[in-house]
């Protein structure tokens, strides 16, 4: 059964994270200039007019499958207000924010949806949520931001008949922060901008800042293995986790007693990483660092990307320390130089790569100085600190300029990877050309960009932009693109993902990933802690 | 039934790794100067002779079950000359190197050993003997180093009337070298001597450098989570697999695709630190480094351990980056005062710290100098290079003297924990007091000494050494005082171990540790990969 709602305003308690539809808030979508429509235009053979976004109320929705007793079971728990079935509020919990969940939204056959949203307060009701939902069988997908983009939130039934969100923003607090040790304890529902807050008024910072950061939440970041853009200085989130606390429905997990532990094997590992689908992280105790006295920031450019890559495993081998370390290849270069000739970008061939250092002045100096050192000896040339801090100031924006390329009939999407330093020009290859082959053979010519944008002493990670005209079904376009570009990277040795997880769009080849022993390991895990299956059905495990 | 061998050599092909009764190698053993034998005399109340120690041939020792089929089974995978009932190969495998393993092997009582080791060449043939093990109820002990000292190597048989020892030695070779990348594929039974010479003929090095070095393993140091003596600088031996592969009696675990990965948990994790139970590693590839250009070496002296210990947190938390970062306590100071008096070292009071600084010329500078103005501006004194130096040069001695003092009569023993940077001087107290109330109560008073060895940005571990004369039975004497330290680490919010592991010593406090549920979630992963559960019962997995 459908129904269309025609007047719904989602629970007023609740205020909406991001637009239904597409990726962020209201006030970040601004339309592309005429030029930039006119050069996409011709470059891709459209109109350069965008469609019009439709209005949620005109989405034809797959009806809730509640029960009124669930829905009692439910809200004896949580109350009455922290429960919603509301149209709206369904549509908002629909799924993440890949390009197949936007191209999904702006689908005209009917919306499935969770049956409803809880949004408990505390551990203590998420594990009351849990027994409930394991004795009644109702499938459960936790849900922090949002923001997923391998369809980790989308509302998968398995082999049930209902299935709601488990929304955990109200766990939004700070919990204990200790200066000396340079800890605290969040809740897993608090977004990263909150969290920033919350830590600064205590002179602290997490450092974490993914392209999703102003929306994605703590639970999140750890349950994905996010891992941020500052990562060559503070580490990925897996690094930044000292204590957990997961919620299962046979019972909590409260992991990690110490900076370093020989004591067996480390289970909070098992956690991060799983996706909601071995149990709900609800609050993470992790490594925060003073807000830093000063940012050094420094762009450069290399010949080509063989060059820059060399020149950023200097650095990171020598333990040169940045905060920051980036490199764009020679397409993605060139393109934000087309993008920000308007906002005055210093002119920038071959390839773009950034730098920046935190901490005291002397201690950014002294790294600044030996890294200014390394970058020089592999070839690279200062182009001063503008590129660099304008980078930092629109990091955040790409997602909403895809939305913009969609709205005009452009497939645009991202994926990442990560292999050694030896392997990394033959991985960087196949996937380029796996991703333009198949693009190319539907009849649509591809740009292929790439970064990198993690760095490690043996390896770094390749993020992937692709741009290409949307054909008639451009959800089946880009899976084919997605699996040819996915069987590169396992048949070349790469990760199938860096740092965007596995949920749904990733579960195929995990066996490629950890081998069918590994994936035996993680059933057994969750038989143990999810007898009855409930938790986020159809991710990561296969 | 009891058998003891008048005429016994050991497998000739297979020459021993350490001595049976004690640490290391005969030539490693110094008699104690007369001057500290008497100055132990006046202390503990003993004569300051050493017990003489026994032959090997006059140990009553427990007769092997090995049924002539098994021989039969087990030769037919490795070949007649790598499978031994000899019984000084049995002792040489009937333990690890515990103060309470040392004092079994001196003994009376008739000695339990494995009723046979088998040496496997390779990955393949270690598969095979677990197969056929588990399908005859054969319980398996995976052998590196043999240097366990929390009984992790113990012949424990577990339900089943025959144990095996499974000695890793033959899988010692370097299987690739990845130069740009700084990765190695180590075979799990190199010692790290080996794998340092191996590494070496590349310009590389590993690293790794735990008290253990001289004659542990590759796979141990996996196996149980080791943390070396320059794990501030090359990070704690977890930190330095990048790859693992593992043979489980359900087949063959490959772990590890990237330098850093978000497709799910981290697997080698569950692994890492499995001590034998979960499967047996027999490869690991490990980040490398260029063997450096230059060490600085600088020691200090600071007030009291309170500064000390706040001196080396500006450090870690400045990400100074130091390769070697210790601080003796004001009783481990004064007795390393007094053992280097005789080889000039400085007169130190207070507390001594050491600095070490690897790298390139211009790197160690740079870092050496940020950390001399941060321990300067935290109250240190510079005391030159000379006691970091001879720290250096007789670190991989302390086994050694402990042998000489349990000759005397005396006990020693060590043990480890962590915790946040704010609970250390707590925790130390309390782990302080319950050893020395422990003994004290006994009728034994005792020294305990402390030292930070291992530091992070969020903490640091704790290592203590204790000294107190031998009771008449010094196991029970020491399990007390122990029992008591454990329960002060669980009991102030320590972990059970910060790099010797859980093995059986440390197994009944592993529900503290990471909690019932953490308990099971072990079982459930041996179960699947264990069934029959032959890996090295009695250990780690409660």
């Amino acid at each position: 059964m459908v129904e269309t709602q025609h007047e719904h305003s989602g629970s007023a308690t609740l205020a909406p994270n991001m637009v239904w539809d597409a990726w962020g808030v209201a006030a970040g979508h601004q339309p592309l200039s005429a030029q930039i429509r006119g050069l996409l235009g011709q470059v891709f053979g459209i109109s350069g007019e965008p469609v019009p976004r439709r209005d949620a109320a005109d989405v034809p929705l797959i009806s809730t499958t509640l029960t009124t007793a669930d829905r009692t079971g439910l809200t004896d728990i949580v109350g009455d207000e922290y429960l919603t079935t509301d149209p709206l509020d369904r549509l908002r919990h629909a799924g993440g924010k890949s390009t197949l969940d936007l191209l999904r939204r702006r689908d005209l056959e009917p919306q499935d949806a969770p049956d409803a949203i809880v949004f408990p307060a505390d551990h203590a009701q998420v594990m009351a949520l849990l027994a409930y939902c394991a004795a009644h069988e109702i499938a459960v997908v936790p849900f922090g931001g949002g923001t997923s983009v391998v369809g980790g939130v989308d509302p998968v039934r398995g082999r049930f008949d209902t299935v709601i969100a488990l929304d955990l923003r109200r766990l939004d607090t700070i919990d204990a922060v200790d200066p000396v040790s340079g800890t605290a304890t969040l809740g897993a529902g608090l977004t990263g901008p909150r969290a920033e807050e919350l830590l600064g008024a205590h002179g602290l910072s997490l450092g974490h800042f993914p392209q999703s950061f102003e929306f994605a939440s703590i639970g999140g970041f750890a349950a994905t293995r996010s891992s941020g853009q500052a990562s060559a200085g503070y580490g990925r989130f897996d690094d930044m986790v000292e204590h957990l606390v997961v919620a299962t429905p046979q019972g909590t997990l409260d992991l990690g007693r110490a900076p370093a532990s020989a004591a067996g094997p480390d289970l909070r590992e098992l956690f991060v990483g799983s996706e909601g689908t071995l149990g709900i992280i609800t609050s993470v105790t992790v490594r925060v660092h003073p807000v830093p006295e000063t940012t050094a920031y420094q762009a450069w450019s290399f010949p080509d990307f063989a060059a820059g890559a060399a020149a950023l495993r200097t650095v990171v081998q020598a333990g040169a320390a940045p905060t920051v370390l980036r490199l764009s290849d020679e397409v993605e270069t060139g393109l934000n130089l087309a993008r920000s000739a308007d906002v005055g970008g210093n002119p920038v061939s071959g390839c773009l790569a950034i730098t920046t250092f935190e901490g005291s002045a002397a201690h950014v100096a002294a790294r600044s100085a030996e890294a200014t050192d390394l970058l020089t000896a592999a070839g690279g040339t200062a182009l001063g600190e503008a590129p660099a801090r304008q980078w930092e100031h629109g990091r955040f924006a790409a997602p909403y300029l895809r939305d913009a390329l969609l709205d005009l009939g452009v497939l645009c999407e991202t994926l990442e990877t990560a292999t050694s330093w030896s392997n990394l020009a033959t991985l960087k290859a196949a996937v380029t050309s796996a991703l333009t082959e198949s693009l190319a053979a539907q009849g649509t010519p591809a740009l292929v960009m790439c970064h990198i944008s993690h760095t490690y002493p043996t390896g770094a990670s390749l993020y992937f932009t692709v741009v290409a005209k949307q054909l008639d079904d451009p959800i089946a376009q880009w899976r084919l693109a997605k699996t040819a570009a996915s069987e590169a990277m396992v048949g070349t040795g790469g990760t199938i993902t860096h740092h965007h997880a596995v949920g749904a769009d990733h579960r195929p080849w995990m066996g490629a990933e950890i081998g069918d022993l590994g994936v035996r390991v993680l059933r057994a895990v969750k038989r143990e802690l999810d007898p009855t299956g409930v938790l986020n059905p159809g991710k990561l495990v296969p």
